[in-house]
């Protein structure tokens, strides 16, 4: 089973979050049954890919009755690893940092926040949200002495490589990085590394908006 | 040109902002020319798609002497319209508004920021970088009054689905959505959407974390 989920897709790992949403929006309306032509009505992907997608960790749809909703998304919650917590640190206690920290639904996917880092003086032995904010230097020492799983990385870009270096040297896990340079994992490598492109998408928004303008 | 801009592919205008940041990153260590295969190497994809890529645009490179950084990536400032002025508000003064309200890449990509809105009263009159914070009653008079081009959505996922719909009334060019739902807009519609998935990102992470650990 595990070896089976490896082979999974990054395309189909993509619409799991997707599926979950939905299933959520639904489920907070009460309803208990979905077929999959109603979630290929509400995602957009046809029903067939939904089944196709969902077949990929064993199927718990039943032809003609559709799906019960909160079976699904609590399969879809182990799918995703939700049932797992991790310790996570924010590195960085700027705006975003700060943000990320207060962020609701990232404390409800099971990343628990047991410190925020940062170089800045002025910052370190404040709380954000009941939580200190501790000495860059301390960081390494203080993720193998806390067994951390997961670093955000919410730093400009200047400092951004300087810490994600450190960070793949400390023995961390996954990161979550919102800095704007990309990062060049060795394919040995046991760190998982996810991006928030910010700019990236703001250019894209940039681009179809001058699109748009041509056509009137 | 404007035609043939237009039908360029959704994956290939996702891959200008990447070319964008790697250029940048040349141009900051003084490097004055770059070859499709070094470009290759940086950013992963193949030499022969980059040069497609570009062409795309009318293909400014020159056979065996590469393309001049610089110029580059003023050309694909203009097709992604970085050369624009966009009149910016941001709906939502929470931790979030606020950090992207100080966000420095953003800025510079040509989004101005004229205010942020919020419901709640104790944030109203106060400044976040000097930038107010008006009544969100006021939004949609405000924004057809000073021809707002551009709203950033950063309100919780209960009050997102109303705060898009008063956008899409009030005659808003672009939204640059953080809420966790999804918007569907209407075909003919003229608003561009373009949203960052922080929860689907996170479960993408979360999944990955999960894979890598029963390889242990």
């Amino acid at each position: 089973m595990a070896n089976k989920a490896s082979k999974v897709s990054e395309t189909v790992i993509r619409r799991l979050p997707i599926y979950h949403r939905y299933l959520t929006e639904i489920i907070d309306k009460d309803i208990e049954r979905i077929s999959s032509s109603e979630l290929s009505r509400l995602t957009g992907f046809t029903a067939s890919q939904i089944r196709q997608d969902l077949n990929n960790f064993g199927g718990f749809g039943q032809q003609g009755y559709g799906y019960n909703a909160v079976d699904l998304r609590s399969q879809i919650d182990k799918i995703l690893g939700m049932d797992n917590t991790y310790k996570t640190i924010v590195v960085g206690a700027g705006s975003l940092g700060s943000a990320v920290s207060k962020y609701g639904d990232f404390r409800a996917s099971g990343f628990k926040i047991e410190a925020l880092f940062d170089v800045n003086e002025d910052l370190i032995g404040k709380k954000i949200d009941g939580i200190e904010i501790l000495p860059y230097n301390d960081m390494k020492e203080y993720i193998k002495e806390n067994n951390i799983d997961v670093a955000i990385v919410t730093v400009p870009k200047q400092n951004a490589m300087e810490v994600i270096n450190l960070l793949m040297e400390s023995g961390i896990k996954g990161i979550w990085n919102f800095a704007p340079i990309d990062i060049h994992v060795p394919i040995d490598s046991k760190v998982v590394v996810e991006n928030i492109r910010l700019n990236d998408s703001l250019l894209k928004l940039s681009y179809y908006l001058k699109e748009k303008s041509k056509e009137d």
